[in-house]
């Protein structure tokens, strides 16, 4: 239980939604900045203005999946207002009031460095990312869908990357029928591969496997489809590119050949915003009730 | 091969391209009625009018999916002209004419009948069915994904009907990680279901084990989903059908639960095209070429 914490909610999406309704089950004190205009209200959390917080009771700051922006402005669906986090502000919190944001940024970092207080990146940790895995590869699946005249069954894919994405995007369309192909440079990943019935190739071999590649799905953040790579592929393929912004394709390129390339980052919150909510609010919790945990036993 | 049989595709979808090209790598002689603004030309097949065509001189018809209507009218997709069978046209073609058409409709019916020509219905066999049902599945996924806000992983799923298209459904959301529950009153389809690792329930069980349901695909094409089993199902479940219209929903009471149901037939045209295509152009090819063997050693 979170009985007595005073935790504030800054910004976010429907996601959000599941988190605040996650830590009232738990008993915190919450405050919601930016959700005005959410149409509906809950029973133990208090919607407020940024500048009616009182900074130096709050125990925990949690900002939505992407941070903030470089000005440290903080992105918020359900409000016309803006929310800015600065520096003076976070120094007035405790000294033990830690920030929970989905990704890194160069703001939060700079603030870490100045503030001492504490940053966690929730999409850097390993279970979350597995768990968003689930969304991304049914998110994958509509965009194969949508975007092609053939099924996925028995269709030519190529999965590059068999990390925690990769993983379960291989699996999914393996399940499905399709004749996988997963691409990786590490030779575990690829005897990974090879145990779950996939085939599986060193990316140097990258240029030589596309020749007859229908559906190629990306997940390594760093740029594999270059434009010489592309130049072998067929034009009527599809590039599902589910990497980080900005992807591993060359889409300059890729349009000029007329191979359809889609950057498609963060569709967990676009196709399973429940699930993708529950996710997050579950290691929120998690992490919160450890650190309470912690603090309790010191 | 099929060299000298005069074949008549008479209009259709995107589907009967891969029909038509089946035909020519089988060397026949085509006739395209309804084509005329198909932007793409086939090298061994003309595009004709309907009166330009000689019916004594045809050996097979191909009608589109849908048959004709009940006036004998066919659909078109590249035509805005009407392309209508009747009765005197089909009499004066040779005894030996065979009409393919994807469903039996009343007016196909009654030609038959009154002119003792041939009907093959190609959906009404097994084989064409169990492939049809991999776009089925697709389109089924597709759907799902984007009406709710959960994931298939893990979500609560009841299959009606572990029939030629409810078993590849069943194995696909099972592989997905779905919780799946297949509904049925065959007791070798309950106990093929667990089999397969899903659990299954006797149909009279409906009203009970739709209490906790999330999401319920219905393959029966006979009212199943009655206002007394929709009024024990939560009403943010989502109801996909796929089964033949009308479907086995009570739209109307769903309507008014606020169940939000919807009859989607023919994915399998809508979500791959090629694919369901070439589905019929195989078993068109292969039908044909037994056909002619069969007449050759007559």
């Amino acid at each position: 239980m979170l009985t007595n914490r005073h935790i504030v909610v800054l910004g976010g999406d429907a996601r959000q939604i599941q988190v605040i309704e996650k830590l009232i089950s738990l008993d915190a004190r919450i405050s919601l900045v930016g959700f005005d205009q959410l149409d509906r209200n809950f029973n133990g959390a208090a919607k407020v203005a940024m500048d009616e917080l009182h900074p130096e009771e709050i125990d925990s700051l949690i900002l939505p999946v992407s941070g903030t922006d470089d000005q440290g402005q903080i992105e918020t669906t359900f409000s016309n207002g803006t929310i800015r986090l600065t520096r003076d502000w976070v120094e007035k919190t405790p000294e033990h009031c830690v920030i929970y944001s989905g990704i890194a940024t160069a703001f939060l970092n700079q603030l870490t460095k100045e503030t001492k207080r504490q940053v966690i990146r929730l999409f850097e940790r390993d279970d979350v990312s597995i768990y968003n895995s689930i969304p991304t590869v049914e998110g994958t699946l509509m965009v194969v869908i949508q975007n092609t005249d053939i099924t996925i069954h028995r269709a030519r894919i190529i999965v590059l990357g068999l990390g925690r994405t990769g993983m379960s995007l291989a699996r999914a369309f393996h399940a499905l029928g399709a004749q996988v192909k997963v691409g990786d440079r590490e030779p575990e990943h690829i005897a990974r591969a090879t145990e779950m019935g996939v085939a599986a190739f060193h990316l140097k071999e990258l240029e030589k496997e596309v020749q007859d590649n229908e559906i190629c799905i990306n997940t390594i953040p760093a740029l594999v489809l270059t434009s010489r790579v592309l130049s072998r592929m067929p034009s009527d393929s599809l590039i599902v590119d589910v990497a980080s912004k900005p992807g591993g394709t060359d889409f300059r390129y890729a349009k000029k050949r007329g191979i359809k390339a889609l950057l498609v980052p963060g569709l967990p919150g676009l196709v399973a915003p429940k699930t993708a909510g529950r996710i997050i609010a579950n290691v929120i919790a998690e992490l919160l009730q450890d650190k309470l945990k912690g603090e309790e036993s010191e």
